[in-house]
């Protein structure tokens, strides 16, 4: 048993921020190399419109590519009750709803405000909680709004409270645009342990100046014990090559597996997957691991 | 006055390390930058035998042509009295002594068992106190070797207790090739400061897994005040194009003032120091923070 639950987003939030738009199959290739390293909780996709995420636009077609494994769940972001009709069409395991900490992120992001977002998630979550299924909950711009700057704690606490209320099982809780660092964490999570209990919370880390993977220790030696993150640090800004997207998953289980924590992750195939990735896309992907890995084996086919 | 000292290892630490050999105007002109944004403790060079580091053959004639600055103190790295000798005709502020916490990398580094490191060391310390200047001892592969893998924390202590006897004031623990985790930092760092002050010691964390940044916020927790870094994250091993050297000056320098730890460097100003080394190198420099202030100033550039 892992004791740490990693959920990996990289085919959901870090293809979509990537310019280049795989294939179904290269991304079943790719799910099917995270399954070989022992991931269990995979996201695969998102039920947005096609329109503002076309490198999503396959989601249907991808989980119906995907084999029939009991031992990982899959899951999907759903915006709306028109992307939840698409996502029940399919075997989606577990469903993620999500909106913004800021009000101004909240608009820009889904189009209405955070008043108004919540009777659509209610609709969602209602819907899914009569299939059977789990819904979580993301909260976005919790450290940070690239519009308003600092965001309250009241804000995150106010939403939070409400999503669980209406049945998501956990929270995770986004440095969307990569801003956080660690004793900001530290105190916020504090605080927001007070009135939720921490296994309800996850962290979702991005990587934009270099604190994730502080951020997510921090987060962990609060008791946070799932969070988020893409191998091979997928998601990078289109605008630069070397930009970082969601921490990587493969530098977290470096760090957590040297820390003596389990995460049920093989490293050296969780490689392949970032290897796969990088020569789909035709860059070099940010996880410091990934190129150390290949670094190293470089050296050892070097006479 | 800066909360926390950081002495920036870039022009030394991160150059010898990479492949490209910069000419002397280029590494003066990148000296003027880094004093431009504020750094204050400047390592500039090394007086090892060039047939060993020929990146830094023009020790003696970079710090000729650097500015006479009172604010500024220039540091150069001497391996033993014949270094001393070369660097004791420059005006170099305050020397370092170099030494492993593990056998056979010192073996392989500096060709002497560790006990037959010391007289040398010893030597070298006498004759800087001679001249009225500072010494500062490295300890290398503190959190691990690449040949010994774990590294017993006596070593590091017995090294670190002989240094301080024989005149350093400042010792530099050094995660040489990127292994260290937070937990392992804390442990050591607790232990290690029940018998040294934390004043007396310095955190040098390479970033080759990821996780320096991290483990620069744990030492910073513990006390330690004195960080090393580079610009850029210098010092990429030649074989990944990605890998990262020491921990990236700016992204330090971003998660400390973002925690409100005053640095005294201005981050922007510190960018152009990395942009014209990345020119130069003909390379991407791996500081995230460097990449994100890149990419926001191209976002404005386009229409």
């Amino acid at each position: 048993m892992p004791e740490v639950t990693l959920v990996e987003v990289g085919l959901r939030d870090g293809l979509q921020n990537e310019s280049r738009i795989l294939s179904t199959s290269v991304k079943g290739q790719l799910a099917g190399l995270l399954m070989d390293a022992g991931v269990k909780e995979l996201e695969v996709t998102s039920f947005v419109h096609p329109r503002w995420v076309p490198q999503l636009a396959d989601a249907t077609e991808l989980i119906r590519t995907l084999p029939d494994r009991t031992d990982v769940r899959y899951r999907a972001l759903v915006p709306n009750q028109k992307g939840l009709e698409r996502a029940l069409q399919t075997n989606v395991d577990e469903f993620a709803v999500f909106m913004s900490a800021s009000e101004t992120h909240n608009q820009k992001n889904i189009n209405k405000g955070i008043d108004e977002t919540f009777p659509v998630l209610q609709e969602v979550i209602q819907e899914v909680q009569n299939q059977g299924k789990r819904v979580r909950g993301y909260v976005s711009t919790v450290f940070g709004c690239p519009y308003e700057g600092e965001v309250p704690l009241s804000n995150t606490a106010r939403i939070c409270n409400r999503l669980l209320e209406m049945g998501v099982y956990e929270l995770s809780l986004g440095d969307t645009i990569g801003v956080a660092v660690p004793n900001q964490v530290k105190e916020k999570l504090k605080a927001l342990t007070q009135e939720i209990p921490a296994e309800r919370l996850a962290g979702h880390f991005h990587d934009t100046r270099g604190t994730a993977l502080a951020n997510a220790y921090v987060s962990l030696e609060l008791g946070i014990t799932t969070l988020d993150s893409a191998f091979g640090g997928l998601g990078g800004c289109p605008y630069a090559p070397g930009a970082a997207g969601n921490v990587a998953t493969e530098d977290l289980v470096y760090m957590l597996e040297r820390m003596g924590v389990s995460t049920g992750i093989d490293l050296k195939k969780l490689c392949q997957a970032g290897w796969l990735a990088e020569e789909q896309l035709g860059k070099q992907l940010p996880s410091k691991v990934l190129q150390s890995v290949a670094a190293a084996e470089k050296k050892e086919e070097s006479p």
